[in-house]
């Protein structure tokens, strides 16, 4: 777990001005990590910090030679068109060179003149994923989720007798995965209703998105090295949202008994910004069980966890069909809901010797609330597409439509805290080829 | 699909000797790739080809340039460290490679000379996987298996009604996953008998092996692109061998509602030598369904697939106990016994325009014929751990214990075609730690 330190304090200010401003996602507190170029060219793709309404190239900042010694390293570290070797440098370098940034964005700061040539405005950026994903794997921490969706596809038995023992996952398709702006194809393939005698070919109907928290991974472990609790946090580089888009009828049949497999490996969208663990210190809430649930395994429990493993991270789902002009809202949630927390995700999904590596992807799972207006995708809102949802201008969906794009955004917010966002995630359905 | 060219001529003999000699895995027809260097040495990996009982090391070719043009390119890319871009050059390629290397490895061939120098013996070689593997996705085709398995965990339902129309799959986890020789260390987890309130944390109990092919990826597709069946096999580089290690107990406490995760993480093993599916084209064979079973969906047919789609290749499993001076044989089954075709398994991954990439895995799933004693797994053999099976020397086994070997061979052999072997997967169990 990370320490409040002085680059949480609240009254630190920035040399550019934007980044102080009420409403700002990415305040000199936050400093959130992204690989960029500008639109439309071939540059090579390179690391980029969050600073107001700019990106700070840092492979300028490694031409410029701003920083010497040790901060020069990680920054020509973490200036290459993908962030893996930095991840798996450690929290030690993270922090220092979050550090480093720090001092050098605050009003005032010596670097301002060598660092203010090396940013580009944020509505001049294109996005790469941040890692090359080696494996993904998507949790199910939820346990509302795991309910509403469980009493749809399992009316007698919604919630299965492991769910409050285990951090339920499975692992995903990582080539899928693209970057916020990503469009896709309506994904074909075998869906058969309930009364059909045998199933069919052809675009799926019942097309849905789902609202998670992605954890990228940094420092990795050996295979056969099982990360225990209390250290499961120093291989965490940092979170953001992530859209796991889901066709729901190829998922219904296909589904048993290996799990899921092309109802969600036709895409899933990633946020373009990473915001470090470190940034989320101020916003660490304590991790609480019902007293009449049975309490994590020992080797899932540690007083850090309890005290402060959950994250009070706000999440946000909207809509915009091609009817609207702007999107509107479907749903809030906070991730602080979760049934289990990051560190127990690391833990568990090391603790049988399996090697995480850096630039791995978690999902946290769909992370609905307890209220069904919290639910975090549509087959929950709709309540399996029987009560279609109704929107601003008389348009209905119980499914996603062509034309959709679904917008994701978070936001760490509280008195006396500063305010970390995550900027957002956005991507839209295409028609099926 | 291949057909037969010259390469495949069964009269074709090599200047290397040990090539020509009844039973040899790698006669000069077979021509397998893997990514090899001197055992205990720090010697970089590079691509190679075996035959008989030498590797020919393409890096040492590349640097004698004993061919020229278009061959001299691919010799390159094959010689890298990892083989992905190779793979990734298509067929055409493949073809040209294996059709230059065959000529010149022939009795008399004028390159004899240039390429003898570039030989190292087998028996000196260290491997590493040949390809990086960006994802892994496991097959469940063997209805036997499905079956089997199906009646163990759930034996009211042992083989669901989506069965016969999907090809059922899952992601599994590419970073564990080892060439032959890996050891590793029993998993723990979660385990909950039948009969127990609650579960508890410890060594996995019934630990298993899994007797599988490896399906190698070589040229990838774009997302959104499916690749139709008839186009299917230009995408595959390769066969080899699979041993998909299993912790049962973990399995069956966790593979509900979304598959098998930590069951199956800890470790997979690879053969190291990959047979293209041209060498495999004189193995061909039709692929069936019984009459009363329904057959594939259009999109899942095709006339080639119909007449050629499987593959007549042999497969065997061994154990060695510390106890056993040689192996014995546990069980024997066929490839061309699998519900599903290699063709089906590729077109049915990206019918949702999922993308392949070059250097990815499939594995075939458990390939158990239709008799008891053709299980591929020990969960099959011993009946759910019921009927143990009793070893030369008197020892039992219902799973598998620490320092136990498994060990799988592939061959494809009959008369009138060349012997096409797939020479050997290793691995060890060690202790929990």
């Amino acid at each position: 777990m990370y320490a409040l330190n002085e680059t949480h304090d609240l009254t630190l200010t920035s040399w550019v001005d934007s980044a102080n401003q009420p409403g700002c996602d990415f305040p000199i507190q936050n400093l959130p990590f992204a690989s960029v170029r500008r639109a439309g060219s071939d540059e090579i793709f390179r690391g980029a910090v969050a600073i107001g309404d700019q990106a700070i190239d840092l492979a300028a900042v490694r031409d410029a030679q701003v920083f010497g010694g040790d901060v020069a390293l990680l920054v020509a570290l973490a200036a290459e068109p993908k962030l893996n070797d930095f991840m798996a440098e450690g929290p030690e370098a993270w922090s220092e060179l979050r550090l480093a940034l720090s001092r050098a964005l605050r009003t005032g700061a010596a670097e301002q003149g060598a660092l203010a040539q090396c940013l580009i405005p944020l509505a001049e950026l294109e996005y790469d994923l941040a890692m090359t994903i080696g494996d993904y794997t998507d949790f199910y921490t939820s346990i509302h989720h795991a309910t509403a969706v469980g009493s749809l596809f399992r009316p007698d038995n919604p919630l299965l007798p492991n769910y409050k023992w285990v951090p339920i996952g499975y692992h995903g398709r990582a080539s899928s995965i693209g970057v916020s702006g990503q469009a896709f194809h309506r994904p074909s393939g075998q869906l058969k209703a309930p009364d059909a005698a045998e199933p069919s070919f052809g675009p799926c109907k019942r097309l849905d998105y789902e609202l998670e928290v992605g954890i990228v991974i940094g420092r990795g472990n050996a295979l056969g090295e099982p990360i225990g609790i209390e250290a499961a946090e120093q291989h965490v580089f940092g979170l953001c949202l992530l859209n796991d888009w889901s066709a729901r009828d190829i998922q219904a049949w296909e589904y048993q008994p290996l799990g899921p497999f092309l109802s969600k490996s036709f895409a899933s969208t990633l946020s373009p910004w990473i915001v470090t663990l470190e940034a989320l210190a101020p916003y660490r809430a304590a991790f609480t069980r019902p007293a009449e649930d049975p309490q994590p395994l020992p080797y899932l429990s540690a007083p850090g966890n309890s005290e402060a493993g959950a994250v009070d991270m706000q999440l946000e789902c909207l809509i915009q069909t091609p009817a609207m002009a702007e999107p509107v809202r479907l749903s809030q949630s906070n991730f602080s809901d979760s049934y289990w927390t990051i560190a127990q995700m690391v833990t568990h999904h090391t603790v049988n010797g399996c090697n995480l590596q850096a630039g791995d992807l978690f999902g946290s799972g769909t992370q609905s609330g307890p209220e069904h207006e919290q639910a975090g995708s549509m087959l929950e809102l709709s309540r399996g597409g029987k009560s279609p949802i109704t929107l601003p201008g008389g348009e209905q969906r119980t499914f996603l439509e062509d034309g959709d794009t679904i917008i994701m955004r978070a936001v760490c917010d509280k008195p006396g805290a500063p305010r970390i966002g995550f900027g957002e995630v956005r991507s839209t359905v295409l028609p099926a080829r």
